[in-house]
């Protein structure tokens, strides 16, 4: 009850918050995270020791390494986070822009403008960094954050919430605009996700289970993506050298993330040209292909790839292999077993190109590139809060235009409705 | 388990539907849009035999003079459910608009292109109309629609879906783009709210308890309204002809619509010489007040208002009234018990103006105009789906644009990421 409680007073102490910050000028918003930059290097001492505290609690309890990884810090994560903040201070400011102004026949004008969500929700897990990105984005789009993280990585997120709230509050920002729910107690998430009330957009980032409890239990709207199950489709007209480095950049560059490539789709006009090259490619890189019947049949030696595979994410150096007799063979397979994240075509022929990009139901599709580019930087939208692969509000990187939502403002001289 | 596996397969067909609707002309789609509007002309004696079904039944069964009223059908509500499709054939096609292209240094094209969202489910009650606006919406925005109307209209609903299913498939138009849920079974409901690895997006159109149970079951995205609780604000510095006759306008003009004013705020330096003349009119057109301490110093004989009224939606002639000490006690009492619907200000003062529009969390603020006007049609929108008190995605009168999401296309050249 006392948690309840107080999680409550937080969530409504960050509405009033959010009102105050919508209406804060661009320019203080950006000397504020310019300072933050400056002060998680400043302390960048403390900050350490903090994470130390959790990496050697982690160790204790026999956490993976991989786990561990991701909550580590050091001078250079330190750096990174200091600069992602500068590089949010140099971002556009979408708040308050009018999308579009229209005079009705009776005189009434209408201006359909930007403002902030509200109050957003972050639940995620190991990742520190992901602390002071966040506030870093919702306070460039003038929103209250509330952030939840793992257990693991409490002391740490608590260090870095900290620095950068001494900082706001230096700046005179509103002083319940920036929260951290600083207990590792499980109930927390649910009481936050019922409060629908006081908070406007969820986002979970995390592992796929993670997610699904939180967009099971949410009574707020929630903006996720699950999984990346990535394809590129290897044309019949497509240019083997670009199939192969291409392809080979998708699966290879960086296995472990949501746009890396999890199934390679091979038109069967080019199978037997372009598969050995291929597979040699991968297999020198340690890469362990699963195929269909006529992948085996040219490429010798590989397992079967079986029925869940298709649907398997693996993040990991496994790639799973099919042949296919036409493109719509290809589209069809892409909607039936992707996750609506990111997928590729290779091809020379405009009009295969453009119908792949017409039919493919996904956030971001690709011609002649690999589905690695899917990601906040990388498009040009200088950083981004997460990917959806939702139908919903923000498709692909969420970044700060998905960030804000809009009012209609009506200017009138009387004008009642006949 | 007959009915699920039914309503299954129709999601499903839906879905596959929605790829090829996506890619159906524009020219296409209004034909089709025209031919439908005349087949309800020319069908208009089936329809209204089917509707008498449904009005006899529901006398029989004792329902109340207006749910009866809301479902009866007669020529003239034919002739306004043909011109609306009419209307939707005639506004602007958003599917497959680029909203933005831009070039990466690295030399990717990237276009943020419009497309359909994909499968909408409509959960509705008792007026028929809202089976073919929602036919004509969808196919417009090219989504595939399932409707579930109330059980009451189920002979009506039937029969309009049939005469405009009749005319797509003559055009030629995918098969199970159209559905319509033709059982009351109310287990219809909790299964179709369960699909949302097939349904992109549920819209729930009635009373609020029908939106809240849709809301509490579904585990598709919901984009609604519960209520509209708007307010007119009667600056210091309003003008008192403006003030007198949109507060009457925004009451009277139509009382049972959700963008009808249901608490007047008046500001303490103008409420003497406002007040009395406004009772005088209210009263005289049958309006019930309910004020707090102050209104009834100035305004006798008048109920007090409970704490409950200022969060009621009396979808009738009652309106609570109170005084205020200033603007930002205004503001903050619209935000306290408002529903994010419609909001407006009363005043000649720029800056007051400004302030309100900034300040109240609202879908749709005005200056100087009624509240009643916050609609699809009186915004220029040409129609709507629905209002949406949501901060995403959707907010305000929902309409075409807002039918669409958006996916990001990628050309390159083989580049892949370092």
């Amino acid at each position: 009850m006392e948690l309840k409680k107080k999680i409550i007073t937080m969530a409504r102490g960050a509405q009033e918050a959010s009102r105050e910050l919508a209406l804060v000028p661009t320019e203080l918003k950006n000397k504020t995270l310019v300072a933050m930059a400056k002060a998680l290097a400043e302390k960048k001492d403390f900050i350490l020791a903090q994470n130390k505290k959790d990496v050697i609690l982690a160790q204790k309890k026999g956490f993976s390494g991989s786990l561990i990884d991701r909550l580590i810090l050091n001078d250079k994560r330190i750096y990174e986070m200091s600069r992602s903040l500068m590089q949010v201070a140099s971002l556009k400011d979408y708040v308050g822009e009018t999308i579009r102004t229209w005079k009705r026949p009776n005189g009434l004008i209408i201006s359909k403008v930007r403002v902030p969500i509200g109050v957003i929700a972050i639940i995620y897990e190991a990742r520190p960094n992901v602390t002071s990105d966040c506030i870093g984005l919702c306070l460039k789009s003038s929103n209250s954050v509330i952030l939840k993280g793992g257990s693991e990585a409490l002391n740490s997120n608590i260090a870095i919430y900290k620095v950068l709230k001494d900082v706001a509050e230096k700046f005179k920002l509103p002083r319940n605009a920036i929260n951290l729910i600083d207990t590792s107690d499980r109930k927390a998430v649910d009481i936050l996700l019922g409060l629908n009330n006081y908070i406007d957009l969820v986002i979970p980032r995390g592992g796929e289970s993670l997610i699904r409890s939180v967009a099971a239990k949410s009574k707020i709207p929630v903006v996720k993506h699950y999984k990346g199950i990535c394809h590129t489709y290897v044309d019949k007209y497509a240019d083997i050298d670009t199939a192969l480095n291409v392809s080979f950049n998708a699966k290879v560059q960086r296995p472990a993330v949501c746009n890396a490539m999890e199934t390679l789709l091979v038109h069967k006009d080019i199978a037997k040209k372009f598969l050995p090259e291929m597979a040699a490619r991968f297999k020198a890189a340690g890469v362990e292909l699963r195929g269909d019947d006529n992948t085996r049949r040219i490429v010798k030696g590989i397992k079967k790839a079986a029925d869940k595979d298709w649907a398997t994410e693996y993040l990991d150096l496994i790639l799973s292999v099919r042949v296919v007799d036409s493109l719509d063979e290809a589209i069809d397979h892409i909607n039936t077993f992707g996750s609506k994240h990111s997928d590729a075509i290779i091809t020379e022929n405009k009009k295969n190109a453009s119908e792949f990009l017409k039919k493919v139901d996904s956030a971001a599709v690709f011609v002649n590139a690999s589905t690695r580019f899917t990601d906040g930087y990388e498009f040009g939208l200088g950083a981004e809060i997460g990917i959806s692969t939702e139908k919903l509000h923000a498709r692909g990187p969420m970044a700060l235009e998905e960030l804000t939502t809009y009012k209609y403002t009506v200017f009138g001289d009387g004008q009642i409705r006949q």
